[in-house]
């Protein structure tokens, strides 16, 4: 799949919550972690979102808000990943910042303010969390 | 109206689909393609969106993701318009890219990485695709 | 909090309307302003987002739309700050605006081309307007 979006996950459905409108999913991904997405009801029918189907979830770099003093604090945002920063390329107003949380690699894009002020840098522990409500979902056609 | 969302499509709503949180509002645009917003359902009455009624749906570029192998997958986001790269701005880390699908032109803000990755240049074909909870409906006061 | 979200807002919950899958809950700033969020109702309930809690909601900047006719219009976004830009950050691509409303600073990242194409300079009205499923809460461990 060629797509713009930085980060994506391949799992497998382990969890469906239905609603009126929007469904909520949970992806097992292949070290063990889960993810969370909710996509509207209708996607989740045509896409085959059942427990088992496999899927791709797809998260952009601008979506993901890095967090360097996690452990005081609990987020509503489903999707938490905690690793360490290992690289940042920096640009006259953004950064982008990738974070490797087990055998992942989680790229986000924030303001160079931020990675001046949380002091950013290889090596630096940090937190990449993301809502469900941003996680877009993707199945063989 | 005067907006910092690069992306503006007026249309018409054709369907409602309540819940309780939230509703998913379907509106088509004058070259007939759909477009779908998931919003409170508080917002929904207050813009007296209702079928028939005529709205502006407000899209920033960075939440938009670009495909150029859309046909091989589905996504669940609800918004997908296929057409071809027109135009590049590029900077030290986004760029932003313009694409023309029919009669409309959608920005999207991506990082470098992803216009090197999916050797996206003026004339490739590309998908914009964006989120349904993405949309921002606006209407005349 | 040390985030790379570029905007905080500290308050109290003051409302909390349950749905299936998400739950909306309204948090009233010190300055007395009101601020919404979409959030799973799973992640109300392990935040103890009840009435009187405690919560920070966190807003990354290219999350915010900046409009500077909103008196013109009703938006479907339910988080609504008007007031006047202070600074802008420019890049090549994209620049950093921040906007005062009453007490609060709400920084905004668009595109240079929103920036020329609203005349966005210091002094200028602008109203900053981000959508309730894009805000991110906190509360203490």
């Amino acid at each position: 799949m060629q797509t713009s979006a930085r980060n994506r996950f391949e799992g497998t459905v382990s969890a469906v919550k239905p609603g009126a409108v929007n469904d909520e999913i949970e992806l097992t991904l292949a070290g063990g972690e889960r993810l969370s997405a909710v996509v509207t009801h209708e996607s989740a029918v045509s896409l085959g979102l059942a427990v088992g189907a496999e899927a791709v979830a797809l998260v952009k770099a601008p979506w993901i808000v890095l967090v360097t003093d996690a452990a005081g604090y609990r987020f509503s945002a489903r999707n938490q990943f905690s690793g360490a920063v290992i690289a940042l390329t920096r640009g006259a107003v953004n950064t982008v910042v990738d974070v490797t949380s087990g055998d992942l690699v989680i790229s986000a894009v924030v303001t160079n303010d931020s990675v001046d002020s949380l002091g950013l840098a290889e090596g630096v522990a940090a937190t990449a969390i993301f809502k469900a409500s941003n996680v877009i979902l993707a199945t063989r056609a």
